[in-house]
């Protein structure tokens, strides 16, 4: 599959989840919590597949209708770390690990200059650490949020 | 499914099928020929369903890479007498059709004024005539074509 239309395809799918999903939530006033957005299309099919940012920036506002999260929370760590950790049984191996490191590096780079512009809306977190330091920080950074906004 | 969704879809489609197919083709030094491309986007999804034209033309052009037609054929017809020849059992009754006629007319207004926009491109054929004239206006219009290029 292209690039091209693995992005569009992703888009497909965010667009059809903000409305049907997302939105009606956050009418309702719940917290709605994603292990994926928008940003991860730029970092994945932008940054790692060394493409124009502006314009898939443009094919993501299309299909979010601009709506953006309140935090983003940035989980950091090494491509070589993150890579050996999941082939060790984590998680399912897919198709998007099977690109080479180099791809993974990109990536990284491309997360890390999202969210150094943006550093209101991110908070990175040192995924190298213990699980349970990694849930700690996780917990300081969302008790500092809340305490901002209530 | 969300207009959005299916217009991403759509676009998905369509980039795929630019790279794998028409591009080799061009490059070979071959005719294409498709009845629908990105101006269909824009005129079902964009003209008819009401949404902001110059992002799905982004989309659009994110998707076809910037690849547009040398001639593009649009034949025009009161939507009224489209519609009826259809359910008459030329071809499949589809999903877009069952739209209501307000909606085929936005989209036949959207249309003329992209062929009005760039007419050196498109060509508009009257498709209410008989259909040996419509071939006739067809191949008057291809002769008149390839005599500019050749």
């Amino acid at each position: 599959m292209l690039p091209r239309t693995e992005t569009l395809l992703f888009c497909s799918a965010r667009a059809q989840l903000v409305d049907e999903v997302i939105r009606p939530h956050l009418a309702n006033g719940d917290i709605v919590l994603l292990d994926r957005y928008a940003d991860s299309t730029l970092a994945y099919q932008g940054y790692g597949h060394q493409r124009n940012i502006g314009l898939i920036q443009k094919v993501l506002d299309f299909a979010t209708g601009g709506l953006i999260p309140d935090l983003t929370l940035l989980f950091d760590i090494e491509p070589e770390v993150g890579l050996r950790r999941r082939q060790k049984g984590g998680g399912e191996w897919n198709r998007l690990d099977a690109y080479q490191l180099q791809y993974h590096k990109r990536v990284r780079k491309g997360y890390l200059k999202m969210a150094n512009e943006d550093a209101k809306r991110w908070k990175i977190v040192d995924a190298s650490q213990k699980p349970d330091m990694v849930q700690s920080d996780i917990q300081n950074e969302l008790l500092l949020f809340f305490s901002k906004i209530s």
